[in-house]
């Protein structure tokens, strides 16, 4: 990967996509709907080529995104340097519901019953790296 | 508003977000496409009830975005505590060309021209408080 180029966006190969992805526990999910994305962060677990999240099974995620294709994106930018990446893997939600232990799946931040695990089988990720700009 | 809660989610009134949009100069914008939303990090600034981001005229941004509805999020996230908030703004975006120096516009992190300027109107915000479980 060429990080050398400076104050320019840089592609980032997917296996280094899908391992920045496991550097940090919280991401945003975002679905469509009939008035534009919905976007909301959430804690999440990498699980083979799928992503995880645990939520209520009444949530908008769960009635919103079931069967559709959806995206869920990371980054990390340091706001002082302008340096950073973000990632974004795309594909099709599937909710889950059942054994609320499952090992698999994150540990939900907020509190009551989180029983349904939406799963996105992930077709398509890219991502892109941000340069320091030059002095 | 009512951050005693713990462990739970608490809507904020829309002067709230507001406010929290103008602390932090990077958000992420999301646009509908035919494989499911695009979510991509960008910086901006707040101009009245718009929400403005300057790109090159050429990205995906300007030719999928014009003229559709997208939605501009932000949150600010403490890993360790499992606090912080999360704020979405959702509007009809538009795309204007014109003065680069437009003094309300944002000043681009990555190089190159940067002559579009996509404005959201913002016509619905919404945000969330995630306080500290219980010890």
């Amino acid at each position: 990967m060429d990080k050398t180029a400076r104050g320019q966006l840089v592609d980032l190969p997917a296996d280094e996509c899908w391992q920045l992805l496991t550097t940090t526990p919280v991401g945003r999910i975002a679905w469509t709907t009939s008035t534009g994305p919905e976007v909301i962060p959430v804690n999440f677990a990498v699980d083979g080529r799928t992503i995880k999240i645990r939520t209520a099974a009444y949530s908008a995620m769960v009635q919103k995104a079931d069967a559709e294709r959806v995206a869920f994106q990371v980054d990390r930018i340091d706001e002082d340097t302008h340096t950073g990446w973000s990632v974004l893997a795309r594909g099709r939600a599937e909710v889950r519901y059942g054994d609320p232990e499952e090992p698999t799946g994150p540990e939900p931040w907020v509190r009551g019953p989180r029983s349904a695990t939406v799963v996105i089988d992930v077709d398509e990720i890219t991502g892109r790296w941000l340069n320091p700009p030059e002095q």
